[in-house]
C-alpha cells in the first residue's frame, strides 16, 4: 500500500474514534456523561499505547527473571519483583498472601530416543517431561510403542497396552477459527492420557505436543495423577517428531528409550501477590483483576502469563496516573501456581470467603499479550442475565477499540471466586498465534508486540473503570 | 493457561461456529439457504486453513523472486510465476495486461552522515533513498540541516531553507488505535515534503520513516514530483537515526552529507496478470479480486503486498477446489506499479471502460496478510447505500470468523473502476504489525502467520461467494 490507498482510506475515515463514538450517542440519546466516558476511555488508550508500564515489566520478568515454576527461586524472584514494582505505584497496600504449592522440577536434559529401526536406525526425539510427572530412573525406560488417537482407544486396548510406551497422537484442529478450541480438542491426551495408560500397565506415555504448529518445538504442561494409579514417566514430543514416530510405526514395530529425570519435591511455601486501592464510595465492593505470576520452567512465560500480570499491574497504573478516584476497591492480583496446582487460586478464594468478602467483578488475562478481540463473561447462573446485560450496553465504548462481550468462561484463577455471585470475565486476544508458543521454550519477549500488549491492559482498564464507576 | 481454564471455556463455547449461526438463522427466521451459506463458508474456512496455498505462493513470492519494483526483472520474474501459477490453477483463461512503468532504480547504498559534529564527530545514520527522487551524483552533497515538522512550516520559512537540506520530522501518532490513521497523519512529509522544500531552493531533504516504531530501520516510499520544481535528492532515516540528529540539532548546527546514486530510467513495458473463472448465468457482471504485484525493492514485499496477491489467487483456488461455479465471473487482478505509479490500476480501468465491462464488485487486499477483521466498503454515491445495505444483511455470516463491514475506502487499484458503480471493498485485517515492517528490508515471509495469512483468504472467498450468489 503506498500514499495514494491511505489518503483514500483517511479521506473516509477522518471522524475519528471519539467523533464516532460521540455520534453513537448522540443517536442513541445517550446523556452527557457517556461523552465524558468515551473521553475517559480515549485517555485510557492513550496512556497505555504512550506510556504504559506493561512491556518494561514483561521484558523484566520475562529475561532477566525468565520461566517462573511454582515453588522455584524463579518464582519467588517474581513475587520479589512485582511486589516492589506494585510499592512503587503508592497503591493504598500490597501485601503477600502466603500458599502452599507443588514444587516439581524438570532435572537434567530429557532423552527421548527411537532405538535400532531397522529403516532409520537411532533418532533422538524433541522432548519435554510434562509437569508434575515422574522420571524413569538413571537408566532410563526402553520399550514398544503403541499409537493412539483417544483416551476411549487406550481403555478398549486394555492389558495390551501392558509393559509399553502409550503414543497419544491425536492432532489439535486446524479447522477451529479459535485456536483454544483446538486446544481443547486435544489436551485431554496429556492431562488424563498418562494416567489412564498407567491404570492397564503402561510404563511411560510420549504425547504428541498440543499446538496447530508444525515444527520441532515440544510443549510441555500438567498432567494429572488419581490416588491408587501409579504416576509413570510422560513427555511431549514435537508435532514433527510424532509424525515420524507415527510414520515409522506403519512400516515396523517401534521401541523407544525415555530417560527423564524431573521429581516431585516436597511442597514449598510461595504466595499470590496483591496490590489495592481502596474505593471512596463502596470500599467493600471489591473489583479483581489478575494474571498468573507463575510459568512454565522453560522459556520466559511472556504470553503465558506474564502478559496477564502485566496487563492487571498496568490497570492499576493507569487508572493512578490519570488520577481516577474509585469509587469500588480495585485490587490487582498476581497468582501462583495457576500451570500445576492452582493453588494460589484457591487459597486467595477460600481467605475471601472466610472473611465474608464481596466481588462484585473479576477480569482475568491468561489467553496471552496479543491484540484484544473481546470479554468473555461468566457467572454464578442466578446473576449472570442480569449482569450481563448490564455490561452489554457498555458495548457502544468498547466496538471503538475493536472489542466485543460474549459468554463463555472467564479465567482458572478468578474461577473459585463464582459462588460470591460477581460477574467474572476473561480478556480474549487474538488467539491465532498463541500456540505456537504456549508451554514452550519459545514463550519469550521477543514474541510479544508492544502495542498489542498495551492495547489489552487499555481494554482491561477500560471495563474497570466502567464496572467502578456505575457497579453491576 | 493451562488445561483447566481451557476446559471450563470449552464447556462454555462447544457450541461450535456453525451451530452458533445456525441459531442465529433460526432466531432470525431465516430460511434453509442461509443455513446452506453458513455451511458451504465454514468449508472455505476448513480449506484454506487445512489445504491454501497462500503461504507456499507467498514463500515463493517473498524470498526467491524477492523485493520486485516496477520495470525491475524481479518484477517480471513475478508477472512469469504468478501467470504459471494461475494456469495451474486450469481457470476459463489466464492473461497479461499489458502497462508502461517507471524505472526507478536505487543503485548505490545510501550514504547519509552528519560531518564534523563538535559533540559527536561523524556519524553514519541508516538511510534509504525515497523512490522516483533522483540521485545526489558522485561526490554526493553537504550542506547544513533544518528541522521542520510539517510543510506549512517550509512553506513559512520560505527562502530561509535554500542552499539547506530540509528534515522532516513530524513523528507518527502511535495514540491511533488503527495505525493507517498514524500513518496518514504523518505521510505528507514524505509524498510532498521533497518537493516543496524545492520550491523553495533547498538542495535535498530527509524524511522521518513514517512508523510508530522506535529502531534502526528506514522505511522506503513514493516521493511526488510537480512540473516547473527540480527534483531533489531525498531519503527516509530510520526513527532512532531521526531523533538523534534532532537531539543534536538542539545543541549545534549541524551538518549532513548525502549520497545517493538512484535513478529514473526510461519507462519499461510490463504486465497485470490476470485469471478468470466465466459465470455461467451473469458472464457479463465482473466480480474482481486483486492485490498489487509490485512491491518495494528491498525487503520480499511479504505483506506489502505479496499477502494481497496470494489471498486473491487462493480466492480463485479455493472456489475452485470446493466445485464451485461461479453464476458471475469472477477475475483475479494482480496489478503492476501500485507502489509508484498506479499504471496497472489505471490502465486495468481504461481497459475495462473501452470494453464496456461492469465490475459489479472490487475486493482489494493491500494492509498485510494479518487477521482479519473487517470489509471496509466504498463506492459511488448514487449506489453506496443500497449496495452497502444489502451486503450489510451478510454480516451473521461473517461475524462467527470475528470479521466486521464497515465504512471507508477500498484499495487504490481497484479505486479508478469506481465509475462503473459497483461496491468496491479492502480487506482490514489487524494493523497493529502491518508499519513495522511497511516498505522496509524487513517485511519479509517470517513476519507472515500461516493462519493469519489463511484466514485472509477464506474471508475473501466468503464475501466474493456471497456476492457471486445472490448479486448486489
Amino acid at each position: 500500500m503506498n500514499y495514494m490507498n491511505n489518503r483514500m482510506m483517511i479521506s473516509k475515515t477522518v471522524i475519528g474514534v471519539l467523533v464516532s463514538v460521540f455520534f453513537t450517542f448522540s443517536l442513541l440519546g445517550q446523556d452527557k456523561s457517556q461523552d465524558e466516558d468515551a473521553l475517559f476511555i480515549k485517555s485510557i488508550f492513550d496512556h497505555s499505547l504512550n506510556e504504559g508500564k506493561a512491556y518494561d515489566w514483561l521484558y523484566s520478568m520475562s529475561t532477566r527473571i525468565g520461566g517462573r515454576l511454582a515453588g522455584s527461586p524463579e518464582a519467588a524472584a517474581a513475587v520479589e519483583y512485582t511486589r516492589q514494582e506494585l510499592l512503587d505505584l503508592k497503591l493504598d497496600s500490597v501485601w503477600l498472601q502466603p500458599c502452599e504449592v507443588p514444587h516439581w522440577v524438570r532435572g537434567e536434559k530429557e532423552q527421548v530416543r527411537i532405538v535400532n529401526s531397522k529403516k532409520m536406525g537411532t533418532i533422538d526425539l524433541n522432548a519435554l517431561a510434562l509437569g508434575n510427572s515422574v522420571g524413569t530412573g538413571e537408566y532410563g525406560v526402553t520399550a514398544e510403542v503403541i499409537e493412539v488417537k483417544s483416551l476411549k482407544e487406550v481403555e478398549e486396548l486394555g492389558s495390551k497396552v501392558k509393559g509399553k510406551i502409550v503414543f497419544f497422537n491425536r492432532p489439535f484442529d486446524n479447522s477451529q477459527i479459535n485456536t483454544f478450541r483446538g486446544y481443547g480438542g486435544a489436551v485431554d491426551q496429556r492431562t488424563a492420557g498418562p494416567f489412564e495408560a498407567s491404570k492397564n500397565g503402561a510404563v511411560a506415555a510420549i504425547v504428541r505436543s498440543i499446538t496447530g504448529s508444525l515444527d520441532d518445538v515440544p510443549h510441555t504442561g500438567v498432567t494429572l495423577t488419581r490416588d491408587g494409579v501409579p504416576k509413570i514417566p510422560a513427555v511431549a514430543i514435537s508435532t514433527k517428531a510424532a509424525n515420524l514416530l507415527s510414520r515409522l510405526m506403519e512400516e515396523e514395530p517401534v521401541r523407544v528409550f525415555i530417560r527423564t529425570t524431573c521429581e516431585n519435591l516436597p511442597k514449598e511455601n510461595s504466595y499470590n501477590v496483591i496490590g489495592e486501592i481502596k474505593g471512596s464510595e463502596f470500599p467493600d465492593e471489591i473489583i479483581v483483576v489478575g494474571g498468573h505470576l507463575d510459568s512454565w520452567d522453560v522459556g520466559g512465560g511472556a504470553h503465558d502469563d506474564g502478559s496477564g500480570c502485566v496487563h492487571s499491574m498496568d490497570v492499576l497504573n493507569i487508572l493512578k496516573s490519570l488520577n481516577y478516584k474509585p469509587k469500588r476497591t480495585i485490587r490487582c492480583v498476581l497468582f501462583m501456581n495457576e500451570e500445576n496446582g492452582l493453588a494460589g487460586g484457591l487459597e486467595y478464594a477460600k481467605i475471601s470467603n472466610a472473611n465474608n468478602e464481596k466481588h462484585v467483578f473479576g477480569l482475568e488475562s491468561d489467553a496471552g499479550g496479543f491484540t484484544p478481540e473481546a470479554f468473555s463473561c461468566d457467572g454464578d447462573k442466578e446473576i449472570f442475565n442480569t449482569k450481563f446485560q448490564k455490561l452489554y450496553k457498555w458495548l457502544p465504548l468498547l466496538e471503538p477499540y475493536n472489542i466485543t462481550l460474549k459468554k463463555g468462561g472467564s479465567g482458572a484463577d478468578i474461577n473459585p471466586l463464582k459462588s460470591q455471585k460477581g460477574l467474572l470475565c476473561g480478556l480474549r486476544p487474538d488467539s491465532q498465534r498463541y500456540f505456537d508458543y504456549h508451554h514452550t521454550a519459545e514463550d519469550t519477549i521477543d514474541k510479544v508486540h508492544p502495542r498489542e500488549l498495551a492495547l489489552g491492559s487499555a481494554a482491561m482498564a477500560s471495563l474497570i473503570y466502567l464496572v467502578d464507576k456505575y457497579g453491576l
